[in-house]
């Protein structure tokens, strides 16, 4: 059973090769997308191609819907989008990946059923296809190489789908388990340095000693120490001395 | 030679076959990449499965560094992105694939050398990589199933740069050559229907008739008509009133 989370369907529209119908749902899975719909497949189905390519997303292609055209797949959806890489002679709007999900989601929240019909591999969907979507999607590629394959078209609108219908959490830091340091941790261990570095003569001449000092510390606090860091630090210095008193 | 266009270098450490280091090349030419360094391949360099999946940028290939270690490979940057699917145990920022490239523009445009660093197929970046970078990028992928291989993620990526680094159009018409409508046009049109569908009885009964009138010229409005949309709306009028003419 596809998954209970409101979401487009995405429908291949007489996809050609049953590998590329696989790599298509493990596309859709990666962001939990699982309502895939077939408009007849050019070898038939289910297509044991297809099983092979999509490991781990197999259940995809169990609970495809199958379709003989275009307009029963979609009839029961209230938006329709149509991507496609060339320009068709149709006046109608053409929207990114982006703001096409964002429609989506929109929609979708209101309780609409939203479809996204893809073309086969070759020549892409056909103007009878496209004369029943609301919208077109175009991918901002490079005007001088347009390659995308299928699984990549459904990848990036599946990624765009994911933006669009889920927190996204822009920049965190993994902390491995550690701690920052706190400022006392960072004044000590500036103060260790200072107090050996000055023993071993490196704030030469004195009237640069300040600035160095500063520079020093800048780095210290610019750097964002864990408290692991901090000990490797207070331990590297340590032995720098056992080493000098070793005197080997 | 590649593009002046400022860009990241897209850097793939130890890549294992060659088709998807072709693969690759065609995922970031979509989006007008053309800076490929490779590390180590694991089958030497040139390689010509490679050349064949790299159709149409091939000469991506042709250009790409080669380099021995991912050391060698960044030596010229002053920030390095490490894309890696999952935690390890490093303390270090972890940043979407759209804030990495947001940064990458900004800091390219600040004159700064960029590079992202994918990992070979089956285990990633190691540790010993990541370690250079200053922060990893991570695909917001489906927790239940992130199964990306290496050109998908040079395309999401590369589909990031793209986004980040051009105006997108994130809505147009496609106008197909006609132009719209102009209101006088639209008025004229209501006209033609309203007199014939008088005559034709269609506004029954009377009180109604203004309400029914409304909704249609509101219809016309909200269609937004081209010039030969409106052309064929009077054809299709004038034809049933000749059909009812014949008598036939």
């Amino acid at each position: 059973m596809p998954s209970d989370t409101p979401q487009p369907a995405f429908v291949l529209v007489r996809p050609q090769m049953g590998e590329n119908i696989g790599a298509a749902s493990r596309a859709m899975w990666n962001f939990g997308l699982d309502r895939m719909r077939l408009v007849a497949p050019r070898d038939g189905w289910p297509n044991p191609k297809a099983v092979a390519m999509s490991s781990g997303a197999g259940r995809l292609l169990d609970d495809a819907g199958l379709f003989e055209t275009t307009a029963d797949a979609v009839s029961d959806c209230a938006y329709v989008f149509a991507t496609t890489a060339r320009s068709r002679g149709l006046t109608k709007p053409v929207v990114s990946p982006e703001r096409a999900m964002t429609m989506a989601a929109e929609k979708i929240a209101a309780g609409e059923k939203v479809a996204v019909l893809f073309g086969p591999e070759r020549a892409g969907l056909e103007n009878d296809d496209i004369a029943r979507a609301n919208a077109i999607i175009s991918v901002p590629v490079n005007p001088e190489f347009a390659s995308l394959n299928l699984a990549q078209c459904v990848l990036l609108t599946g990624y765009e789908w994911r933006r669009a219908s889920t927190e996204i959490d822009h920049e965190r830091i993994e902390m491995a388990g550690a701690d920052w340091a706190q400022s006392i941790e960072i004044e000590k261990l500036a103060e260790h340095y200072e107090q050996r570095l000055e023993e071993a003569g490196f704030y030469y001449p004195p009237e640069k000693a300040e600035g160095m000092k500063i520079v020093l510390r800048n780095l210290w606090s610019r750097m964002r120490l864990t408290r692991s860091d901090v000990q490797m630090l207070h331990g590297i210095m340590r032995q720098m001395v056992r080493w000098k008193e070793r005197g080997d």
